[in-house]
């Protein structure tokens, strides 16, 4: 199975495909849609639109993993990421990828095994889980990796629970 | 010249077409665009994108006009709306049509000549300036109709401006 994790904006967005086989995880391609400060707005979510549409066509995922809506963060910047996520959500309906949720605390939960984990943490483990030799920078792409990450452990858990009640 | 008005959102959309003959405004085609609540999230995105996109092609604007970004609602508001509001632009900027954003206070400054003024005299001015026989109902299609005539009204101060610029 193919893991597409997306970290949402306008400016910055990560993303990274990870395959599951079994329990193994294996990075395939990872990094960052980014796109020109002073370009009109309604042009850089094109972009983002665009890229994100390339990309699910070149490394055609099985699905979609996002964070859920969070509430932490200031109304301006729910807004432009919400515009972005927009357009990375309607890509994915457009290639009918199924997509799953998960608030930042199931995230670090599944990452590090602690919901309150430090980003830091959330970073190292994502590196120790793809076997990267380095955090994937800018912060953007490790967050797209985690959220991959936390839907291919949801996921076995899924499968697991669906197989116990088969019997 | 040919405004559309949006006024985004996900489980409804207001949309207003008016056309602009001089100073006089006709309204052409208005209403909403409604998504089915549990209706797969992304899904609902995408029948936005689609109504929006059909609209402007059936309707053929020259230009759309929208609320900025507002910061005096909750943050989870403001991340669906920015994702409702995400793949209304993106079909606007796909068809290479001019964005125009208005603040909620030009838009009331522009409709009833008061930024403060309640949300009745706006929706009363705007059947008024459209000589519509009643409000048009739900609110968000006054509300678009309300940001279109704003744009109308701007673009008439903008050619004044550059007339007299010109001399």
């Amino acid at each position: 199975m193919r893991i597409l994790g997306i970290d949402p904006g306008i400016a910055i967005a990560g993303f990274g495909f990870i395959d599951k086989d079994g329990s193994k995880l294996a990075p395939v391609q990872y990094g960052s849609i980014e796109t020109v400060a002073g370009t009109p707005h309604e042009l850089r979510l094109k972009q983002v639109y665009e890229s994100a549409s390339s990309l699910m066509d070149t490394y055609k995922p099985d699905c979609v993993a996002v964070e859920k809506l969070f509430f932490n963060r200031n109304v301006t910047t729910a807004f432009t990421v919400g515009e972005a996520r927009g357009v990375i959500l309607l890509a994915a309906a457009q290639r009918g990828l199924p997509i799953s949720e998960y608030t930042p605390m199931q995230v670090k939960q599944a990452v590090v095994g602690y919901g309150k984990a430090e980003k830091r943490q959330v970073q190292e483990m994502v590196r120790m889980f793809l076997r990267l030799a380095k955090v994937p920078k800018p912060d953007d792409v490790a967050d797209a990796l985690a959220v991959a990450i936390c839907h291919a452990h949801f996921s076995v858990l899924q499968t697991k629970l669906n197989e116990v009640r088969r019997r």
